[in-house]
């Protein structure tokens, strides 16, 4: 018997046809369609391909123990989150040995900040992984604004809203462009960052990119609550004819 | 009569199949395809799409009028690309304004230090416009290096190879995962770089990322030369359960 293959595929920003043809068949045609989602959820990756899925494919939700109940900095949170992950790569070798394929549906770029990473790295050298890159939900923001992102020799940082107060400052003082994640609850540190590098009124707040509640906003202007799909964009300003 | 609309359309890292559904749909129905290229040449964009395009389509090649003959500093050099721009956009503005929808291809993602946003500028206050995000060429490059490039906190650097050494150095030197791309004939200056960083060891360079010619070598062991489509990487090495 043949032994299976897995499959991380980047989904892109949300938009069905924002995907790849290479990830549009795969999930099209798989028998195994696997995802992460929070309990009692439907599972964002899961709803992006809403309509795709072939009528005998088998579903294998992946269920997070734990989200935001647990402090990441406390040990039981990397614990419940290393036998979680290990127990999904269990059952996606057994599939794979069996002679399955399963496409695992990544949000965005599997690579990028992605969840599949820590499956992948305890896949990689039991079975055979393919990985299919997709559009970042960065590069829908900055489309979403109508302005370029970088130009010429412009740098580009990209930091999570998770950082401290002062590295977060720092950072945006000393880029170009810039692109920050992970707002939601970090949203008042952000802002507070943004000012001490003195670039409130560059910043744009981009919230659903590519989604169908899309909203592009003057950070300035934005409230005091951000949704997960948040981010947050300065843009570039370099050499230009 | 109906005014036509213009489609920046993001093609991804090169391999036909990693272009968006609405990218591949947008390119198979267009009457019209404009894409750069350098004089002589077929253009880099134009190949990716080889096969794609219906027998009625009418291309558009805007060929530079100067790539690397005259220095960037030089004023002539943006006086050149300026006009040459300004004759691309009154050709695409008439061809809309007879009701006709063109496709401007363009490689990777439009907004990402692409070449359409000089025309994007250009037109988007005379005539409809609409961009289509695209898979970066980074996004394959770190793809085919088979690991991550960012986790849990990390910060993203992107820089081109075009900055002055100790600007690179810097950069290097101050991020967790790094991008270098227009690597080129800047090779030996980024290498130099590298080692001002003391970061040599843990660089990859990946060559024509999702194309046939694709290949990946850890930085140590590059040669002299580097191709136009080379991208350096860092990997990023943040928190993981």
């Amino acid at each position: 018997m043949t032994t299976g293959k897995i499959y991380g595929v980047g989904l892109g920003p949300g938009a069905q046809d924002l995907m790849s043809v290479r990830a549009n068949n795969l999930i099209r045609r798989v028998r195994h369609i696997a995802y992460f989602r929070k309990k009692g959820r439907k599972g964002h990756a899961r709803s992006i391909v809403e309509g795709m899925l072939a009528d005998s494919v088998i579903e294998l939700p992946m269920e997070y123990p734990v989200t935001t109940e647990i402090p990441v900095s406390d040990p039981r949170y990397n614990a419940l989150l290393s036998d979680f992950y290990q127990s999904c790569v269990d059952h996606l070798t057994e599939l794979t040995q069996a002679g399955e394929d399963v496409v695992v549906l990544c949000e965005g770029d599997p690579f990028f900040y992605g969840s599949f990473m820590h499956l992948y790295t305890r896949l990689k050298d039991q079975v055979p992984v393919s990985v299919v890159p997709g559009i970042t939900g960065m590069s829908a923001a900055w489309t979403a604004t109508g302005q370029p992102i970088t130009w010429g020799d412009d740098v580009m940082t990209v930091a999570m809203g998770t950082l401290p107060e002062a590295d977060l400052a720092q950072r945006m003082a000393e880029t170009d462009a810039l692109v920050v994640m992970k707002i939601g609850r970090n949203l008042a540190k952000v802002r507070r960052a943004l000012d001490l590098a003195g670039r409130t009124d560059e910043a744009w707040l981009i919230e659903y990119a590519a989604m169908a509640e899309e909203r592009v906003t003057p950070f300035r202007e934005a409230g005091d609550i951000a949704p997960y799909f948040s981010i947050l964009l300065i843009h570039g300003n370099g050499r230009r004819p």
